[in-house]
C-alpha cells in the first residue's frame, strides 16, 4: 500500500551485493517508495530477472547511470558505486538538491591529504567537509542534518563499535597500537567476476590480505582521534572467510593504567544505553557472526586480561548489513523522521 | 505493541530447527502472541540463551511439555515434536479446546493402516480422521475449519506442488510411476547430535538415503490420490545437500498420451492463479534453493520433453519455511482470519 | 630421482581445474616427466605462483601453447583445453607424431553429423573415426593401442559406470527412457571468472540447468548402443552443487520384463570383477562424494525396486579425477605399461 | 607387499578425526604395517564400514583398547585418545616396552604443576620428565631418542613454527606479549556428536572461545620459554571456521629495539634452512589453508611493520596434518630412520 507521504528513493548499483541488500531492505520499508534503480553492467533488465528472490516483489527495470534522471525522481540517492566512481557522481546529485547516502570510501576521509595518500587525488575535495560520518551511534545528531553522509565502511564498523567505548572512557592506553584482526564473509570483496572469489577458491580456505596496509585503516584512526582525543595507531589485519556474510572482527586494545575489567564494562555500557542495534553480551561470551546476518545489528563480547594489560573485544556484524546497507537505512531513517528500526527490525535468519 | 486482539499461541517444541522457525516468524507476526515455549532439551533457560539471535526480541524462559499448562494459556498450539511422540499430547491439547496444528508426521495419513505399515500402530486413530493435511493450496478450505491441521512433510510438499497440477489436468500418464529425486538442505534431519550430521560429515559431500523407503512416500501418493482420482505409484529418492535450508526437488512424470507442453503450462497457470506464494519460472527456468531461503515461496521451472514424453518439473522451497514452519503460520493465518501472507511477506536473504 | 626411462609428458591447459589435477597426479608419477605446462592466461609465470600447493614441489614456468614446441619435447600431450579450442591444436600434434590424451569434448562422438548438432562443424572430421572414447572398464585394449584418446566426460564417466553392466546384461528395458539426474560440484563448470560461479552465488544453494539439452547426452546414447546393441535414449539433468569435487549420479533405469534384484546384482559383479577403481556397495548402500574426492575411484550402490520395475543405480566419482584428470593418467598407465593404478593409489582425504 | 621389514604400528583411538588422519597415512607408508587399530565406540566393526574411504584398502577390524594386546603385536603405538584418558594407557604402553607418540595433551607439559593448573592432577607424573615434545623442527635430535613423544597440539603448532625464529633470534620484544589469533576448521573440535558442531550450526559462521583461557597456552609458554630463554606471555585467541581443515594462525609480536624486516627475514630462513615441511613464503605474502591441507607442511609469511614496531606472522598446517597425524608420523620416521618425507610427500588437494 504506497502512500502519499511515502518518499522517493533511487538506489544507484543496484545489483552489486551492497546495492541490492538496500533494494532488498526498502523494498519492505513503509516510508519509501522505490523510485529507480540503476546497474551498469545490467541496465534495460529487470531486477527480478537479475535477482529471481524479487520477483513477485519489483518489477523495476534497470536504468543506466544518468543524475539528472535520478534527481528528478528521487528525494534521497542512496549510491552504491565502486570507489572512484561516485565521487563525481554523489557531487552532481548533490548540486541537483538530492540527499545522499552514499556507500563508497570517496566521503569517508575528512582530509584531502589523506584521503591523496590512500585513494589517489580527490576529484572534490570541498564537499568532503560537508560529508557526514556515517556511524549512527557516533554522529547521530550530525547524520540527521546531513545532506551528504558517506556511510562507513564494513571493517571500521565493525571495529569502531568495539573499541569506541574503550577510548572514550580512558580505558585504552594513550597512544598505544589497537590491533584489529577482522574475518570477512566473501561478500565484502564485491560481486566482480574475479577468479580468486570463484567458489572453489574460496570453499574449505581462508586467507589473510594486504595486512597493515588496507584502505580501511585511515578511516579507523580519523574516527579513534575523533572519540577519544590525540592520535591512536592502527595494525589492521582482514582476512577472508568461506561465508557470504558477516564480519567477525577480534580487538586487541592495550589497557590504560589502573583501568580493571569493571571500567571496560562500565564503558560499554554507559556507551551504548539505549542503542536499538548494539547487544553487549558480556564478559567472555562471544558473538558469532550467524546471530546478526541479515540484520542491522552488532553483537559485542569482551575479554578483559588484566594480568596481560589487554583488554579482547569480539564484535560481529553482517558487512551488508550494519557494515553497508542497513546503516544506510538507519540513517535515512533520521533523515525521514521514522524510528531508527523501521524496516530494519527482523530477526537474523538461524540456522 | 501488544493489542488486546493479539492471539495467544504456544510453540511446543520451540528449540528445535522448525520450532525455532516457527518462534522466529511468530516473534514478527502482527495478530500472535507467545503465549509459551516449550523444550524437553532446554527447559529453564531463555530461549535467547540457546539462540542468541532472538536476544533483545524474545525473554521467554523455555518451559516442560504440559499440555493443561499450554491449554490454559494458548488458544492455539504449534507442535514441533518429534514423530511418534507428538500424537498423545496433540490429542490432549484438542480435548482441552485448543486448535493444533502439528508439524510431525503424526496426523498425515488419513488411514490408520497406511499408518502403521510405515510408523507403527497409531495411538489415537481416531483423531486420523479429523486432521486435515495442511497443504493450503490443495486444502484450503478444509485447513480453515480445521481444529487439527496436519502439517504436510517438507519433501512431500516440494513434490505435490510440482506434480498436483499435471495429475489434475490429466497430463501425467495414469498410472504411471513418478520417480521424485529430492535434494535437502541439513536441517531437514533436525538438530538432535548424531555424528553423521556434524559440519565435517556433511559438506563438500552429497549422500542419498532411504531409496524407495523413505516414509514420506505414502504422504506423497496418498495426496496425489486426493488430487487426481486414482492411484498414483511414486518413486523417491532423496539426498543430503552441504547446504542448510531448501529442498530442490526434480521430478519427473511420464507425458499422458497426447499431452503437449502447452497443456503442461496452462495447468500450472490454472491452479496457481492467484496464489501468493507460488512462483511460476516458466518453462526452461529453474529455481535455485537461495531465492527463497527464509521464505513461504515455492517457486516451480519444468522442462517438458515432448519426444521421450516425459515432465521434468524442478520445483524449490525453504524445508523450515514453506516445508514446516511457514506452511504452519500460512494454516494459522486462515484460522486468524489474516491475510495468509501475514508475518511471512520478507524476501528471501540473498545472497 | 629422474631415471631416464621416465616419459616427457606435457599439460596443455595446465592451469584451469582439470589440467591442475594432471599436474598434481603427475608430479607424484613415478614414470613420468613433466615437460612442459602451457597456460594463455598465466605463461611467464611459473605455476607454483599460481597454484602455492605446488611451492617446492614444481618449478616450472608456464609457457604459451605452442604444438611444435611440445611435440619436441614430448612423447604424450594431456591436452586440457576449451572445447573447439582443443580440436586443431590435437590435430596437429598427433600430426607431429605425439600421443594425445584430449580432456575436451571434440574427439568423443564418433559421428561427425551427431557432433554437428550439438557443438557445430568439426574442424577435423577425419580425426574423430582414429580417435578411442576413454573410458578403461569399456575399452581397455582400444585405449592400449590409441594415438588418440577422447577423455570421457565427468557426466558420462559417472552415468555410464552405473548404467552398462545392466545394458550389457540385458536388465534394461530395451528402448527404454533412461534417466539421469547428476549432481556436480562446482569444479566441473571450469575455473572461468564468471559471477554464476563466485562463492556467493554457489554457497548454500542449489540449481538445475540445461535439463534436457546438456551436451553430454548424446555422448551417453553413443556409448549406451555401443555397450549394449539397439537406441537408448537419455533424459540428463544435471545439477550445481555447493561443493567443488565429485559427481553423485542417481540413475533410473526401467526393468526389463522378469529382471530381478538378484540379476542386476550379478550383472554388477561380471561386469566389474577384477576393475581396480570400482567399488561395488551393494544393494539399498549408497556412496558419498566424499569418500572418493581426489581418487580416481567410482563407487556405485544401487536399490532394485521390483514392484515399480525400476533400478535405481547410485554412482560417485570425482569429476576431476576419474572424471577428467584421474581417468586420463590410467589411459597414460596402459601407454605406459605401468600399472593401471600407478600414481591413482592415494586415499581420498576424509575428512 | 609387505616385507619382513616392515614395522609393526598400532593406532589407539583410530575412528577419531586425528586417528583416521594416522591410519589414512599409514595405510600409504612402505615401512610400516598397520598391527591393530582399536575404536571404544565401534570395536568389531571393520575400519572400512565406519570410514568407507577406506574399502578396499583396508580389511582391518577395530578392536577394543587393551595395551597387552597392542603391547604384545605392535613395536609402536600411536594413541589418539581423549585427553585424560591417554595417561594411564600410555604408561601401561611404556611400561610394556612399546614406543609411544601420543595425541592426546597428556605428556606436552613438563611441569606436572602446571599440568594440575590447566588439566588437574596427572596420574603418572614421573613419566612426564621422559617424554619429548614432539615437534620436530625444534626437538628433532631428542625425539629420534624418545620412547615416549607428546605430539604437539595443533594450535601449539601453528604458533610456534611461526614465532620461534623470533624468539631465538632476539627480534622479540623482551617480556612482550605475544598475541595469537588463531582459526581452525572443525576437525579440531574432534568428532563427539554435538550440537554445537552440527553442520547448520557451524556453516556460514564463525565464533571465538576460550579466549585467554584455552589449554593451549601453557603448551605455547612452555616452549617459547624453551626456544628463547627468558619468559613469554602468550594471549591467545581461537576462533572456530567453517571449513574442516587448517588452521591460520596470525601472530602479533612486538619487535625488539632496533630489529628490522631484513633481520626477522633473517631469522626465517636460518632456523628453516633445510626443513623439508616448512615453506617460506616472504613478506607480504601469505598461506592459504587450503594450500596444506592433507600434507605435513607449514607455510609461513609475514608483515614487519617496522613503524608500529610489530612482527605480523600468518601461519597455515592442516590441524590433523603438521597438527596432529602427519606430525606423528614424521616423528615416527626419525624412529624408523626413514627419510622425513616417508608417507608424507603427497600434494595438497587443491581444488
Amino acid at each position: 500500500v504506497k502512500q502519499s507521504k511515502q518518499v522517493p528513493v533511487a538506489v544507484a548499483g543496484a545489483t552489486g551485493y551492497a546495492g541490492v541488500e538496500v533494494v532488498r531492505l526498502l523494498s519492505a520499508h513503509p516510508g519509501v517508495v522505490l523510485a529507480a534503480l540503476t546497474s551498469e553492467q545490467y541496465h534495460g533488465r529487470a531486477i527480478a530477472d537479475v535477482y529471481p528472490f524479487l520477483r513477485g516483489r519489483l518489477s523495476h527495470v534497470l536504468e543506466p547511470l544518468d543524475a539528472a534522471a535520478l534527481a528528478d525522481r528521487a528525494q534521497t540517492v542512496i549510491t552504491a558505486l565502486p570507489h572512484g566512481k561516485s565521487a563525481l557522481f554523489v557531487a552532481e546529485l548533490v548540486r541537483r538538491g538530492c540527499r545522499v547516502l552514499d556507500l563508497s570510501a570517496d566521503f569517508r576521509l575528512h582530509d584531502p591529504a589523506a584521503y591523496g595518500r590512500w585513494y589517489g587525488e580527490h576529484p572534490v575535495p570541498a564537499l568532503l567537509r560537508d560529508a557526514v560520518y556515517g556511524l549512527v551511534e557516533l554522529h547521530r545528531e550530525d547524520i540527521r542534518r546531513a545532506r551528504l553522509v558517506a556511510v562507513p565502511g564494513c571493517y571500521p564498523t565493525g571495529m569502531l563499535l568495539g573499541v569506541v567505548p574503550l577510548v572514550r572512557h580512558g580505558c585504552a592506553r594513550p597512544g598505544a597500537t589497537i590491533t584489529v584482526d577482522a574475518k570477512s564473509g566473501a561478500t565484502g570483496a564485491g560481486r566482480s567476476a574475479r577468479t580468486e572469489l570463484l567458489f572453489c577458491e574460496v570453499a574449505e580456505t581462508v586467507r589473510a590480505y594486504d595486512i597493515g596496509t588496507h584502505r580501511h585503516t585511515p578511516e579507523m584512526e580519523q574516527e579513534l582521534a575523533a572519540a577519544g582525543g590525540g592520535q591512536w595507531s592502527v595494525l589492521f589485519a582482514p582476512h577472508l572467510l568461506p561465508a557470504r556474510r558477516g564480519i567477525l572482527t577480534t580487538i586487541y586494545v592495550p589497557l590504560a593504567d589502573g583501568c580493571t575489567a569493571a571500567r571496560c564494562e562500565e564503558a560499554f555500557r554507559a556507551t551504548y544505553a539505549g542503542e536499538p542495534f548494539i547487544d553487549l553480551m558480556g564478559a567472555g561470551v562471544y558473538p558469532a557472526i550467524r546471530d546478526v546476518q541479515g540484520t542491522n545489528r552488532c553483537a559485542i563480547g569482551w575479554w578483559i586480561d588484566e594480568m596481560r594489560r589487554v583488554a579482547v573485544i569480539v564484535t560481529t556484524i553482517d558487512n551488508l548489513g550494519k557494515g553497508a546497507a542497513g546503516q544506510a537505512v538507519q540513517c535515512l531513517n533520521l533523515h525521514l523522521d521514522y524510528p531508527e528500526t523501521t524496516g530494519l527490525d527482523q530477526p537474523a535468519l538461524v540456522p
